[in-house]
């Protein structure tokens, strides 16, 4: 029965090929209807939807601790086929479920007839409004996923990347009591590499804590919370001899001097985060940091994220793929450029017990892409 | 007939596009083997051959003046479909039909069982030998053609591109005598803009014949042909006031300061052709020029060029499109990206007289696309 659709599967597809390059030049209205399911009539639909991530543990960083992350789950609609897209809204980042339908609901995608046409549609979804960076996700995520199920394959094969070279995913530790953290690093055994949030004066300890359990690879994140430059190189040679291998955003993202300064000094790289949010930041900053830490709910989604991810390979600077706490439908979405990542932070659904989609998994510790069509994701939570 | 043929097509691709979306999270390995007529078995194989493009002008530029030129013509064939290529080496660039024939030989695509791995199948095209820009442009070309053929898309609509924002392609004008140089203006008729080559020392004696015939806007190709700033700053005002929208190339690509200053003084746009080849070069010399021409048999084909446009916009800089003395294969390779582009030069097909292909069209001046998938083309002259 699987031999037969695969067949069939085969031959509709050869025959496809065969009819679309036979025919000699004709007007690109009258072709586009064959090729695209496009007829003309058909229009591109966004609807949304807020929903409340709830996490498996209380979550600190330097800044703040939750519970809870509000998303909002859009789905664009063209000629029967759904895309999935979401906006994941940590609070200290300015964007909320009202900020996020506000500007959805400005949204009018019924003036594009063809959903390929990202370049434009992208354009206008970004002159809208200034930020709302998540919101502009929302949408290329799912005009993505759509794109890449009518062209019939994943991003990372459209993009030209070998699903095979996925980096491994680190696991984030938060900053917390040694007890605690002690535990959550013994939870996270499957994992290889872990991330340990640092920055609230505890930072000594916490990595401590950790190698008590464990002598895996780390990553540190400091979320700004480091305030001066001698300390953070102080800081930087400490965690070298602790087996750390990066340090994401160090300094408050407005200190360029410093952390510039640190990047030059320190024996490790020194990662941006909040410093380099799009791509005109990275063109902007590129001197200042070694490399950037790419989050498609920072930068407005894959396509911007894409090109981020090219500039900063044609810089050579490091890239690591990263998340918010989303469901697997933006993580997924993310992992499609993560096979020509240095690293990748794609523990979001991870964290959280009520996933909306099933998407990649992390399979022994790393990143593993599946070749659904799109994002590849399959919505389990209606 | 036509009707019907398009109905069954769109139930297949429907059809196609649920089985897809339908099955649960599977190996990698199983299913690629159902979207992509990749059965594992499939082998990508190369094969090229020689042909001599006849000019219907003699074509003088600063540097040289010919009547053929060579190219070689590839293809790539999977699973019973077949990707088009071409390299185009115009003697004073380096490559001949035996550089190319010795660099094309030692491809073995053998070890690659999917197609829709550019990135590393490209990587290792690059790494084969420094230098043969236009023989791994050759392999570039023929891989995008049959990866967009299995896409069942055109390029331009795979990256996003409105195939309606085409630029107006200029029309070349060889450095001659007056007379000359007026009967070939009066035969551009057609096309919107012209392209003057200078730096053989009757600069004005050119712009002044082809301004007895027409006030079309101009652009200047000095072809490195320059060698005194002073004076080249000076044609710059004279050449804005006759019309002229920006000079390409004035001085030798060595030149970097004096090429820098210039850009810094002149009241036209300075765009570097010789100077900037590849990625690399466009990160380096960005400061130094106020845009690029960007060609495919420079940059070793579409996905460098891809990145260099979008680099280029990163940055502000204008993009010309650019050609060699093409074919309809190579050029409309190029065209796929021109919609996004500030300037065309895709005038390699008009100037030839045994094209090989039909692919893009200059209607009106301007460079159109049509949406057969892949580069778009079709061999005319087998």
């Amino acid at each position: 029965m699987a031999n037969q659709r695969r067949k069939f599967l085969k031959n509709s597809l050869l025959l496809t090929g065969a009819i679309l390059i036979a025919p000699k030049v004709i007007g690109i209205k009258e072709k586009r209807s064959h090729a695209n399911h496009n007829t003309g009539a058909a229009k591109l639909k966004l609807s949304f939807k807020p929903y409340t991530l709830e996490l498996k543990h209380v979550f600190t960083v330097a800044s703040n601790s939750r519970t809870t992350t509000p998303v909002m789950l859009t789905e664009i609609e063209f000629d029967g086929m759904v895309g999935y897209g979401e906006a994941s809204m940590p609070p200290y980042l300015g964007e909320s479920q009202e900020t996020v339908s506000q500007f959805l609901a400005k949204v009018n995608l019924s003036k594009f007839s063809d959903p390929f046409g990202l370049d434009d549609i992208l354009q206008y979804i970004d002159a809208i409004d200034s930020n709302n960076t998540a919101a502009k996700a929302s949408v290329d995520i799912a005009l993505h996923d759509l794109v890449g199920k009518l062209l019939g394959n994943p991003w990372y094969r459209i993009w030209g990347y070998d699903p095979l070279k996925t980096p491994n995913t680190s696991f984030t530790i938060g900053i917390d009591t040694p007890e605690v953290v002690k535990q959550k690093t013994i939870e996270a055994l499957p994992y290889k590499i872990l991330k340990v949030k640092l920055g609230k004066g505890n930072d000594k300890e916490m990595i401590e804590s950790v190698r008590t359990i464990t002598d895996k690879p780390l990553y540190v994140d400091i979320n700004q919370g480091w305030k001066d430059r001698q300390y953070a190189l102080d800081m930087s040679y400490w965690l070298k001899e602790k087996g750390v291998l990066f340090i994401e955003q160090p300094m408050p993202k407005e200190s360029v001097d410093d952390n510039a300064w640190l990047t030059a000094h320190s024996p490790l790289p020194i990662i941006a985060d909040e410093a380099i949010q799009r791509l005109a930041d990275l063109v902007r900053m590129r001197g200042a940091y070694s490399g950037v830490n790419i989050k498609l709910m920072k930068c407005t989604g894959m396509r911007e994220a894409h090109k981020m991810l090219e500039f900063a390979r044609a810089f050579a600077m490091k890239v690591m793929i990263g998340c918010m706490t989303e469901t697997s439908c933006a993580v997924s979405a993310a992992a499609h450029l993560s096979p020509v990542a240095d690293f990748a932070d794609l523990d979001g659904p991870l964290l959280i017990k009520n996933d909306v989609f099933e998407g990649i998994k992390i399979i022994d510790g790393k990143v593993t892409l599946f070749d659904r069509p799109g994002i590849g994701v399959v919505k389990i939570n209606p």
